[in-house]
């Protein structure tokens, strides 16, 4: 329980306790995930001085009784928040400060929300992602494990061709080819956006068949060891328009310019408008409407976020996507995605070929 | 939005307000599902007497522009809480309650908190429950369906035998016979515990190969139209032992008769009550340590709870599960589940066989 440990440590400089409900951020501390319940109340509790415990249902014993931490199980018959307040007594508050996991259901927050009335309660993201924007050697293992995978699934797709084939099924597809190339399952649900589906950066895969003078959008990721990835390629089906051989050349300079920007040092803010500078260059800045990327890790979505205001430093060990796009209503878009970390200078995890592939 | 009117209706006995985040609720009240983001807020937002609104990021404007309700969008540069405030200052509190959705990640809470410093926060559960327990004639009809595609992929498993094939292997063929029959998707991820493994009411499909001798859980569930079904079935490979076959008689006995004493006017617990009470009479009662059932709809678990405690009076329109079961520690376990719905007696809705069925 290292992470843990040093979480701890640093926690006293927030609060006097943090509550965290089952999720990557109870996985990342605990290296446990119990599967959340709506109904029942599970915390991990770490007060600042004070060992960590946990409050779990008496259902969890089986999963949770060997862990290295005091568990406290309670059954359907007892009230948890009375355990929970017994427990909180014992801490003598600093700060008056609790951290709450940020996606702690309401439900719960509002029964805790009596116990510490003498607190203030704020959200655990900004500690906790203190410590989960810098990857280990062995989370950067599992991040290029998950990263190859979209990459096998790309160059099998590109055999398997895409013509005449519904988004929804090629969605489907990518799915069953994640698992098959040893994926622990999906980050998200794949977007397949083909002609002017492309146009919405968020569009959902539907009954439309991929045909001749398409740009399509495949943008999916996989989970290895709890880790996510995330790529999105663009690919031409047959005869494209020249203005959309002109936009995916001109959103390729903005990966590779943003790519090249990346490295220990500089602000997250430098790496998107460095894609930015470029799509706007050629008069497309409008059409790019999102920011240029997001950490990634157990979660993602997840910091540091790669947008024009962000002015946090990107450090060796972080993880984050670059994914510019021009989108052009009622006509096509055009993304490419790819995953980096930072080693002094950055370094693609996902390394499918970002030239365009005609099929 | 004639559920949001009754809704809207019934509120002012509970709060001045209601804010609900995208989930089942926001689904039950709009017939709108956007992909609810933890990133950025989304809330419909109920005064007791002023009209319903939206307060959603640019993002969804697509999505959302067109329902016949007040829409606020926000962009990234802009607060979403400042305008909550704003609006929020029109109401004239009369209980000084607003209710929050059970779901709302902690994120959002927080941040409405010092919204709402006049008002106490309580959970929407109890109240929105007033209305999604009583089940329209067009919820039903859903809901049979959902019923019906289990029983389809129960018969199909019967036929393709289980004997030889992993546990994982069978859930992952429940998912695809799921869609092959027409549901949405899963309403849980499949339950099949089978010999030793069965003794654990919560076990996780693993590498375990059905056997002779084996006595299998299958517990699973089919969404249609939003609406979840969840049926349980256990069946026995070639000889089992005779107390297995004892065990099984007693399960099946303790669902019929808990099926027999549900009907209009009684209460959950006695449908609870009369499941255990056959189970306590041949005494195994130490044996089935979870409750009888739970209601279903949009959610999976929902009211009304089928629990020894439970005093509510169940009426036409309800729905719940009946799902008794025996788990011998080391041995194996037995589960029979069904959905049933109350029209002044209970009639079920799965109606597979619940003989023994020896594979």
């Amino acid at each position: 329980m290292k992470k843990l440990e040093h979480f701890q440590k640093e926690l006293e400089k927030y609060g006097d306790v943090a509550m965290i409900s089952p999720g990557t951020n109870f996985y990342y501390l605990t290296s446990l995930d119990p599967a959340a319940t709506l109904e029942r109340l599970l915390l991990l509790v770490v007060p600042a001085e004070e060992n960590a415990f946990i409050i779990a249902p008496e259902l969890y014993r089986g999963e949770l009784e060997n862990i290295p931490l005091e568990t406290y199980f309670w059954k359907d018959s007892e009230n948890p928040y009375a355990l929970l307040k017994e427990k909180i007594k014992e801490i003598k508050p600093k700060k008056h400060v609790a951290l709450a996991e940020d996606t702690m259901p309401a439900r719960f927050v509002l029964n805790i929300l009596p116990i510490f009335k003498d607190f203030t309660l704020a959200p655990l993201s900004p500690l906790i992602s203190r410590f989960r924007m810098y990857k280990s050697e062995e989370e950067i293992e599992y991040m290029k494990e998950a990263a190859r995978i979209v990459d096998r699934v790309f160059e099998a797709l590109l055999q398997e061709g895409l013509k005449g084939i519904s988004e929804r099924k090629i969605a489907k597809r990518i799915i069953e080819l994640i698992e098959e190339f040893g994926g622990d399952g999906i980050s998200f649900e794949p977007i397949v956006a083909s002609g002017p589906n492309g146009a919405n950066p968020h569009h959902s895969p539907d009954e439309r068949k991929i045909k001749d003078g398409d740009l399509v959008i495949l943008d999916y990721g996989a989970k290895y060891s709890g880790y996510c990835s995330d790529m999105t390629r663009t690919v031409a089906i047959g005869d494209i328009s020249g203005e959309a051989r002109k936009v995916y050349e001109i959103v390729k300079e903005a990966n590779e310019n943003a790519f090249q920007t990346a490295r220990n040092g500089v602000r997250a803010m430098d790496v998107d408008l460095a894609a930015r500078k470029v799509i706007d260059s050629y008069g497309y800045g409008k059409y790019f409407m999102h920011r240029t990327g997001h950490g990634l890790g157990l979660d993602v979505h997840e910091e540091p976020f790669i947008t024009p205001t962000n002015d946090l430093i990107l450090e060796n060990g972080m993880t984050f996507t670059i994914e510019p796009g021009i989108y052009l209503p009622e006509k096509f878009g055009v993304r490419i995605e790819d995953d980096v970390y930072i080693k002094n200078k950055a370094v693609r995890l996902t390394t499918a070929d970002r030239d365009l592939k005609i099929l």
